[in-house]
């Protein structure tokens, strides 16, 4: 029960080239490339003679060759060329998904190609804006997209998850300030004279930090961490902006596309600093992996399970996904 | 739903010997051993007593022996000894299976033994003529062995699968002619003046060749390719025949035992050049096997599927496959 | 259908330490730890907020601490501690299972805790005794426990599964005296004139003797195999004791947890003695390891299966185990 209707990260701009790529979304295998024209295409990947992934196949020109009898399709998902014969049946196609790149990620909309408005694509202007220095990374994590959002919204975790790189006690013991809209969630927390948590310690070189936070939850998997710091006490003086933006696209119902980065407003023309802060990152995504895989191995349907009150910006993101049809009626205590 | 009475290549000659030997055949678990006259055994590869795998046990004489509590077995799959007592109970027995060897195969009838006629075992001469050279291989291939069949009676796909070593587009431009007996389907091409094929430069070393090819499937899983090959133009010259043999049997419903061999009546006493040809198909056949697993991987039985013309040998051989009640209603477009 | 209330076998008492310890029993998830007064503690492992398993976590003091969002239990599975709220939920809390450390082995009662009474754990008291020498190992084995103690109660087949360990063909051909209880199942035989078995050759430093071995089997999965052996002839000379015990727990329906001894009254100050036999005797557990995998992997409950006179114990212990409602009804022919 995924919503088709909706836009999907499904690829870092980096990561379609000039030959077959193969991702799946949403349970559909899609192969993408780009055109002559660096246009992305994303085509169903599986030949409409014999269903070989076409992901094997080569480009030729800007039409797609499959590999067991040479089949071409062009850009459209049209079947164009079947080697050994001059006609080609009217239903030899595949499924073209509309796709477009925008703020260094590939889009794609598995539902009705009509209804794809590239208006309602999620605003990530972070991850491109001229002004802030960072970089995207991909991973997979292998548990249900859900699990990854209800990960960013209680960002308490850190405290434990994260205590080698986010972790700050300070963030638990700070109640938080949570806005629900029609279409967002919002939880803020202001922390003064906070211990800088390890990772910031090494990016912003400081010991103790007054900090704000504001965690963003828009449909259907993007996330963005906003922080605002600066010296203890100092509110008018330089102010430091980190973005963390983490965006999840539903594989599998068990497995998830994850596209990360860290963005900041200063020295931002130090380039082995954005290396280093986005391996930084990468690397506080990977324990929360660890954290989310070893629940989604755990899980039972089945289970009773209490709520605590930091699940509540969790149960607002899933309720406008309930409200979406994208999941079943919510239970919640809290 | 595989038609049990009839004849399966089971293993090369060279692979059963005085020691337990087990293999899946239809689904059903197997061992073969060799009696001290070299006659092949074939039983059902579960201990009647605690269905501990016999092929695990060891041979004592002609005697299977279990390895568990050391129950034998004779060659009829009659238990005929249990160490701990004197008396044997009336059910202690394992199938046995017809096996016969020929043509340096063995061949197993997995159905009712009154049935089992060795004048209906497959005729696979090649790989026994004295006047030829050649030498057979075993692989297994992780897709049902009728996208086996698939592949070597649509010869075409050598074009972009084999471009590296039987590759030639001659073949995808010529068209075929199809001749489709009651119980066997042809699919012959004569091709003047071809680009002669990477592994057939690497064979008969001329870089144009003028070559007949005759692909030839018979049931359940037989094929081989003839083709006769001269000097462009030298029609009264000499002529190669080069037979290539690929003989599927089921193994589970998407594994499958492929035999296969390259024969040749030339050059016969040149046995390196016997272990080159043998190598050199073998590589083609890991190309096919690449192609075919990637489909299996890939296959929604629920995906619409088109056909293209140079499916109609295929088709034709699941149509005999169909009659024998073998596969169910084929709804075909070519 | 497990008997849920019983006392099974965890852990060996130097496995659970103070950090958190997983292990399923009975297809339930268990983690175990030890307080600060060395008491061992067995919850549920899965934290009653999100699932996460709770071994994962760490512990603080005597509270079990969970690595996602830091709630603490306490020994009794209560939440004692939600970091980031002040009340805790009625039903916050995770099963605790009654656990009680005896003979060296950590004691689980999966059942009502109201039930458990430590007066019927079973007695290994061969594991413990301060005049016996010994040492105990874990493994798990692939298979159902049923599998398991059906092997130990027809110890024939260590003439055939265990020829370079335990190995005796007059264990084959010595008929046994049987005796069933109404919960345990004794088979005694004595041996004149034995050829000492490979690993006893090792151990007792003598070609022939006369033995004596009764297996002993009580529910749910215990079993001692108890040899009394001295020089052939000799009846009042000395008498060697060895004592091997196997404990089976079902840890899901296709796995099992082994403990696994050999203990002796002779050379008992000898440590490197008492290593090499634990080594000895862990390595014949491994021969019954393969063929039990190999078994359960061959298994289909539909294919038949006859019986012989030898299976007489097992299926006494089945009965055993059929009358507590352990497992369904059984028909045997022995």
């Amino acid at each position: 029960m995924y919503i088709q209707d909706a836009w999907y990260a499904a690829a870092l701009s980096g990561e379609v080239k000039r030959e077959p790529f193969a991702r799946s979304i949403l349970n559909e295998k899609v192969v993408m490339y780009r055109t002559s024209t660096e246009q992305v295409v994303a085509l169903e990947d599986r030949c409409a003679h014999r269903q070989v992934p076409l992901s094997r196949g080569r480009l030729v020109g800007d039409e797609l060759q499959c590999w067991y009898h040479g089949l071409r399709y062009d850009c459209s998902g049209a079947c164009v060329s079947i080697p050994s014969q001059n006609t080609i049946p009217i239903n030899a196609r595949v499924r073209a998904f509309p796709v477009v790149e925008k703020h260094g990620l590939i889009w794609l909309w598995p539902g009705d190609p009509a209804k794809a408005d590239e208006a309602s694509i999620p605003n990530h202007w972070v991850c491109a804006a001229p002004e802030l220095a960072g970089k995207m990374s991909y991973c997979t994590i292998d548990c249900n997209y859900l699990f990854g959002i209800d990960n960013i919204l209680d960002i308490s975790h850190a405290a434990f998850v994260h205590q080698k790189t986010l972790g700050s006690l300070d963030i638990v013991e700070t109640p938080p300030e949570i806005l629900i809209g029609e279409n967002e969630v919002r939880v803020r927390r202001y922390m003064r004279r906070e211990k800088t948590p390890p990772l910031y310690t090494r990016i912003l070189q400081m010991e103790y930090i007054d900090r704000s936070q504001e965690v963003l939850y828009w449909p259907i998997g993007n996330t963005r961490v906003e922080t605002r710091a600066h010296a203890c006490g100092d509110e008018d003086g330089k102010v430091y902006h980190v973005y963390t933006t983490t965006i999840f696209t539903p594989a599998t119902d068990t497995t998830s596309h994850v596209f990360v980065g860290m963005h900041r407003d200063f020295d931002v023309d130090n380039h082995m600093f954005t290396e280093f802060t986005a391996k930084e990152v990468f690397n506080t995504v990977m324990e929360d992996k660890d954290v989310a895989e070893s629940l989604q191995a755990n899980w039972d349907p089945k289970a009773p399970m209490i709520d605590i009150q930091l699940d509540r910006p969790a149960y607002a993101a899933r309720r406008i996904l309930e409200r979406m049809g994208a999941i079943a009626a919510i239970r919640a205590t809290v």
